[in-house]
């Protein structure tokens, strides 16, 4: 898979079997594919046409098709530097790179529709590696009602699950989601939001701090030496995203750039350090108001396991310790799945599943009104290839 | 299907049983069910976007949900009409709109590309029909090398087919096409291509003739008063696509209005009865041409079966007669299955092949290095639904 920022293609080599519950997977090795540069300008331009549109259909459509070119020597690469053989692969789940994502709907020729778009044709993948792939996960389940996303809790559930003990997953990322998992809990009582914030304001904040000389507060040493100013921080709970009731997810949209110059002119007055320390709490306070509001009423959770590049800012962390000290913190990584490894290890997951025929959204995270199969399945060449 | 006029869905309802050489498939019914105008008007904006780029992404995202609500509209509408409940059918074929066709490479970020795009989300179908649908048909034949189309090929060999008797299938529309059925020949000896014009030119020419009264030479009576203009036709006959070796395809990016234009200006000084005798003139020598030039040096052919839209202009047939004596003319109705719903009855056959698991791209047709199982399946709902 590729993320938003387009940086590069992530390839997980896992190991899957049984079914259900007693699914078991191991993440036998990782690696990193990066975009040729002139792509990623391309990727970027089209994913942003949004806000500037310039696109031609072509643009699309070849992208879809280089994407597929792009992903499947990834794939080749991978194998090799995995020393392994791509005819012992079974299958390949390929999430694609998102240029569009719009779980709740918006209004094209007068009608409201929701809709998602995942670039990297599995036509050309299957074809380049001989495998069959599992791909375009999100549109079945916004199809079913749902906003398409987060499809990761599954594998969430299939990992953290335990029989005595409430667990949080709670990913740190630019936007910072968690997952609930309560104790002995079946896959339908699973269930997960956006809580708001993660690292996207105090990112934009640092970056406009740094003047481009560095791009992030490093582990939160500036954030830590700062204080925060309380009457802007108030304000900016008040964001209405943070009372919407779940399933509800955000972005860039809502807490981008716009969100963070509120920030930063109502804070004018305070040092760079009390507007870093600012948005550090507001992203630890608004996590502890999405528990408290709509988390704990509902389940009792004891431990928190913490992902995201946001766990790599300690201020962040200790902040979040001191702010739910009733929790005891998890780094995700004993797992066996290292963070950098997760979006990719998941989509494998899931392509299996699919694969078996088995549901793979959560209702209860995306919204939808019913458990989907997900994905589109693009068969191996035929065992008898009559070249 | 939809054709690229977009004017409508066709849906044909097709029994399918056997395999291989002892495939059977009857049309049942047919229908086609409209598009909405505004809707028909964002399409064509999309896809005539290569122009005039202005494009969003949400809006290529948005129109492939709306069309695969439309689709499976279309599909409940017409079982509707047919009597024929849902949960009988077994499989959906859908090609979608294509907004996009470049079967050979283009440039893309410095990279040359050829693509295909069709919209009108599969996982959409699936889900509001709850049948498993095979959809983008296209794509895996360009990942093997071949122009994606034409795929109807397959399906002319499984209807047309003749044990002692070589058979022409020939389609005059905007482009004529022919599939050449060697007598009792094997899949892989069937070959055709694009020859030029059909109606393209004729049409254009008529409209503007016409001056908006009327779209096109009914039954093509003007061009059988008027004279052919020897020397425009001797240029016109020059373009180099005539000579260009097949498998080839062409469209309106060579065929089209600017076309058009030149013969009007070159025949200028000619009355327009004598402008559309003279494109009459051009699809029928270009056709005689491709004959002489790439089907005859291969193989023996006795019978021509006539479709599209311009086996209903009477003089255009007429001429082809006269000019191909040796060849025995049949229409294409007397197989079975009508003009209309000719491409839809094809793309459920071709579907079901995909369903087995069976190539059905032809080599010699599209050009690809190898046969190749077309589309992506999307399954239907799990039988234990778990709502």
């Amino acid at each position: 898979m590729s993320g938003t920022s387009a940086d590069g293609i992530d390839v997980a080599w896992v190991d899957i079997r049984g079914r259900g519950l007693r699914l078991r997977a191991k993440l036998r090795d990782f690696c990193t594919v990066a975009y040729p540069a002139a792509l990623r300008h391309t990727i970027l331009r089209v994913a942003n046409s949004n806000r500037t549109p310039g696109l031609s259909v072509a643009e699309i459509s070849q992208l879809n098709f280089l994407l597929g070119e792009l992903f499947a020597r990834a794939v080749r690469r991978a194998c090799r530097r995995f020393r392994l053989s791509l005819k012992k692969v079974d299958l390949i789940g390929s999430h694609g790179q998102t240029v569009y994502h719009q779980g709740r709907p918006g209004r094209l020729a007068g009608l409201r529709v929701a809709s998602t778009l995942q670039l990297g044709e599995p036509a050309v993948i299957a074809e380049r590696t001989g495998r069959p792939v599992v791909a375009n996960f999100r549109p079945r389940d916004i199809a079913a009602g749902g906003q398409g996303a987060p499809l990761v809790p599954l594998v969430d559930y299939l990992l953290y699950r335990h029989p005595s003990r409430g667990r949080l997953i709670l990913n740190l990322g630019g936007i910072a989601n968690l997952t609930v998992i309560p104790a002995g809990a079946s896959l339908i009582e699973v269930f997960g939001f956006d809580t708001g914030p993660g690292n996207m304001v105090i990112d934009a904040l640092a970056a406009r701090l740094g003047r481009g000389r560095f791009r992030f507060d490093p582990d939160g040493s500036l954030a830590r030496r700062g204080q925060v100013v309380e009457p802007v921080l108030a304000e900016l709970l008040r964001h209405p995203y943070f009372r919407r009731r779940p399933p509800k997810t955000t972005g860039r949209e809502e807490f981008g750039e716009h969100f963070a110059n509120q920030l930063w002119q109502r804070a004018s007055r305070a040092s760079g350090r009390d507007k870093l320390r600012t948005a550090t709490e507001l992203t630890v306070r608004s996590i502890a108001a999405a528990l408290d509001r709509f988390v704990l009423p509902r389940t009792k959770v004891q431990e928190v396991i913490l992902g995201g590049g946001g766990a790599r800012n300690r201020f962040l962390v200790t902040r979040l310790r001191e702010t739910l000290p009733q929790l005891h913190f998890l780094p995700a990584e004993q797992f066996g799945v290292g963070e950098k490894a997760k979006e990719a290890f998941a989509f494998a997951v899931l392509a299996y599943l699919s694969w078996h025929g088995e549901p793979a959204n959560l209702p209860r995270v995306t919204g939808a009104t019913h458990p989907v199969i997900l994905g589109t399945i693009t068969p191996a060449p035929p065992r008898k290839e009559r070249k």
